[in-house]
C-alpha cells in the first residue's frame, strides 16, 4: 500500500519478517481518546527489539560490540485511530541491504485485522562516541547477513 | 535541505513561523547519551501548539468548535544528536492550504547553530467521534486563513 | 518488608493478588543504563490495570459506570535498580476495604527472585466531571465486593 | 500540610527553595481530561534539576564527580487534578543533611494558587556501576554544604 523509500535490488534474499501484540495502555491515551501518535515510536520500537533479539542483531549485540545504530528517518502513515484497551498487532520487515544500515517497514493492525498505521524506519550504524558512519557492517552484522542469504531463518 | 510532500501553490501567503526554546531533559535521554528518538513527537508538538495558541488554531480552539485535527502523516530527519542539558530551539513553519488540513515543517538548531533534526507532519480536520473528514475547514478556521491572507500576522 | 498506611480490619477477606511479566525496554532506560525512576508509575499501572481487567473492575469498567478513580497516594522504595532488557514480574494486592476508594499495595521482582521496588497506591473513586468524592461505591463494585467476600475469586 | 519522613534537627540551615513554571501539555493529559498522575515524576524533576543546576549539584555535576544519586523513596499526594493547557508552578525544598543523601519535599500550585500536589523524594548518594552507598557525601557536595551553612545562597 505505502511506498518506502528504500532501493529493492534484483535476486536478494527477501525480507525478515516478525510480530508482536500489545494492548493499548491507558497511559497512551489522550484526552481524545485515541492513542497519542507520539506513541507510535514506542510501538515501532517493540517490534524492532523483538526481531533484532530474534535474530541476533538486537541492542544488546550492538552494545556488545560497540556500535549503535541510531534512526535516520522515521516516518508514520496514520490511517485509523487505536482506543482505549484494544489488542493490537504490530508487524516489521527488515529489508535486504549490504550498507551499514538498517531498513524497516512496519504495519499495525488491530482487532478486526485493519490496518491502522504503517511506516518506515532508515538506522545508521556509527561509532557510539563521534556518531562517525561505518562505511561496511561490522563482523557480527555480516556473519548475520550471510545467514540470512543462505536462508538459515526459514520459518 | 528536505524535500516535504506539500504543494506550494504560486501567489498564496508565505508560511507562518513560530519557535521555542528547551533543554534537554534527564527522561529524555537514553543509556548512549542522546535523546532517545522517540522523544521528537513530543518536541514538534511542543512548537505545534505554541503555534496554535499564538495564531488561535490550538488544541483548546478546535475543541471548542468540536473538531479535532490527528495527524496522517509525520516523518523525522535526524541528523545530529542532542546531548543531556543541551539547549535547542524548536522552528515550525505552517504552510498555506484552504484544505481541512495543516501542513507543517519543523526544524531543530542546536547551541552552535545546527540543523540537528528536521521533519514534517500532516493534520486532516476530522469530526471527533467518527473521525470523518471534513470538507471544508470549519468557520472560525476560514476566518484565521482571511486574516493570514490580509496578511493580519506581520511580525 | 515495607509497611503500607492501610488499616486492615480482623475478619475481611484477605487481598486478591495479581501479577505481570515485563521486559525493560530501550527508552524507559535512562543515561546510568538504569531504568528511570519515572517509568514506575506505568509499571504499577500495567499490573493495576490486569488486576481490574480480571476480577471486573478496570478503567473500561469504571468508565461504563461513569466513576473515575484516580489516584489520591502513590509512593515508591527503590531498593535496586533494573537494567537494559531485563526481565521482572510485577506484583499487585488489592486490600478489602468496603469504602469508595482502592488500596494496593506492589512488588517488583527480577529474574533473580530479588525484591526491587515497592510501593502502594491509593485511589479514591469521584465522579469524572466534578472530581466530587463518591460516599459509597457504585453496585457494580459492591457486587464486586460481596463476591469478593464470598470467596468466589479462589485461584 | 504533609508530613514528610525525614528528621530536621535544630539549629541547622533553613531548606533551599525553588520554583519553574510549566504549562500543561497535550501529551501529559488522559482520557479523562487531567494530567495522568505518572507524568508527576517528570514535574518534580523538572525543579529538581533547575534547582541542582542553580546550586551546583545537578546532574551535570555529580556526572562530572562520578557519583550518581538515585532516588530511593518517592512518594505523590495528589489533592487535585491539573488540566489541559493550565499553567502551574512547581516549587522544591531542599531540606539539610549531611550524609550523601538528598531529601526534597515539592509543591504544585495551580493558576488560582491552590495546592494541587504534594510529595517529597530521598536521594542516596552511590557510586554509578555497582550503585555501592557512600559513607560521606563526595568534596564537591561538601563544599556545597559548607557554603550552604554559610548563607551563601541568600536571595
Amino acid at each position: 500500500m505505502k511506498k518506502h523509500p528504500f532501493k529493492i535490488y534484483p535476486n536478494t534474499p527477501p525480507p525478515l519478517a516478525f510480530a508482536v501484540s500489545r494492548r493499548v495502555r491507558f497511559e497512551e491515551v489522550d484526552s481524545l481518546g485515541i492513542v497519542w501518535h507520539g506513541r507510535y515510536p514506542s510501538y515501532f520500537e517493540d517490534v524492532r527489539e523483538a526481531l533484532g533479539d530474534k535474530f541476533g542483531i538486537g541492542y544488546l549485540d550492538f552494545f556488545r560490540e560497540k556500535v549503535a545504530a541510531p534512526l535516520r528517518q522515521l516516518h508514520f502513515d496514520y490511517l485509523k485511530p487505536l482506543r482505549l484497551r484494544e489488542n493490537f498487532t504490530i508487524k516489521a520487515q527488515l529489508h535486504w541491504s549490504e550498507a551499514a544500515r538498517l531498513n524497516l517497514t512496519y504495519e499495525i493492525i488491530n482487532e478486526q485485522g485493519e490496518l491502522t498505521t504503517s511506516g518506515y524506519s532508515i538506522q545508521m550504524m556509527v561509532e557510539p562516541r563521534e556518531q562517525t558512519v561505518l562505511m561496511v557492517p561490522p563482523p557480527f552484522f555480516q556473519a548475520f547477513l550471510k545467514r540470512w542469504q543462505e536462508q538459515k531463518f526459514a520459518g
